[in-house]
């Protein structure tokens, strides 16, 4: 069975208001981060008993992406030498097809339509696709390993 | 700053590959289940070190759902009446704005361009629209609570 390609068509659920205006590696946790749903589409009630949940997964667009940079092959995480040729699939790097981010962050607070977080590694002005509330149930099940770069790669990612 | 709500455009990067053909709530894990990268766009370069990985994310667009059916405000999971009432980006329901469906699976191996996994609940057919590594500094940090509704709701999710 051949699927057609057909091109999907998504809309911002709302946008991201941060602290951090331009782009940068590392230390996202000294950020004052939340997410503003669209009044226009939504209300406050579709937030309606998420402050029951500590953490969410927040999906969203990283619209500051050059569209020749991404990449859809193989290349080093930051391009640091010291670091393996890994696929784009094999990697969180932004330059990716269709430009998804996707971090579970620390529910703060909910007030109205508004979502205070912590942890959110998308700048100011991104717009967001989606908010699924983090189930325990949906965590890895079975060991857990990654190779060591990733490690050495994500020690100062959110350093205050 | 009010941002224009432009509409964002995605490809599906590949499709899933499943024994289950029709959407059903439970028992997810009985299920053999493939990613086939689409390789008129991707090569298996792009899962070059993925297999270093015991997990990966994979989102994927849940194009089976009715547009009409698309909840933007609160309801209640599955319509069951002892459960409550909650907005829909308080819970993981398929019915929701951009219909993005978004897992963490077992990595069983890599074959070429096609990944074989564990626990993906997304039926036959459905467009991938990322895939990404499973890192431990992305897992939720600090106290995780839940509230009991989704550990009932849960219970045979991934049942074989």
């Amino acid at each position: 069975m051949k699927r057609k390609l057909s091109s999907i068509e998504m809309f911002p659920i709302g946008f991201v208001r941060s602290t951090r205006v331009e782009l940068e590696d590392d230390n996202w946790d000294q950020e004052n981060v939340r997410i503003e749903l669209d009044l226009e589409q939504f209300s406050e009630e579709a937030l309606t008993g998420l402050s029951d949940f500590s953490h969410v997964e927040v999906l969203f667009y990283m619209d500051q992406v050059i569209p020749e940079k991404i990449e859809k092959s193989a290349r080093r995480p930051r391009n640091n030498p010291r670091w393996p040729l890994v696929g784009i699939f094999s990697q969180r790097g932004k330059n990716r097809p269709n430009q998804i981010g996707l971090t579970i962050c620390k529910l703060k607070r909910v007030e109205g339509a508004v979502l205070y977080l912590e942890g959110l590694d998308a700048v100011n002005g991104t717009p967001v696709l989606d908010i699924k509330p983090w189930m325990e149930e949906y965590a890895p099940r079975g060991e857990v390993f990654q190779p060591s770069w990733v490690s050495e790669m994500m020690k100062s990612y959110w350093k205050k």
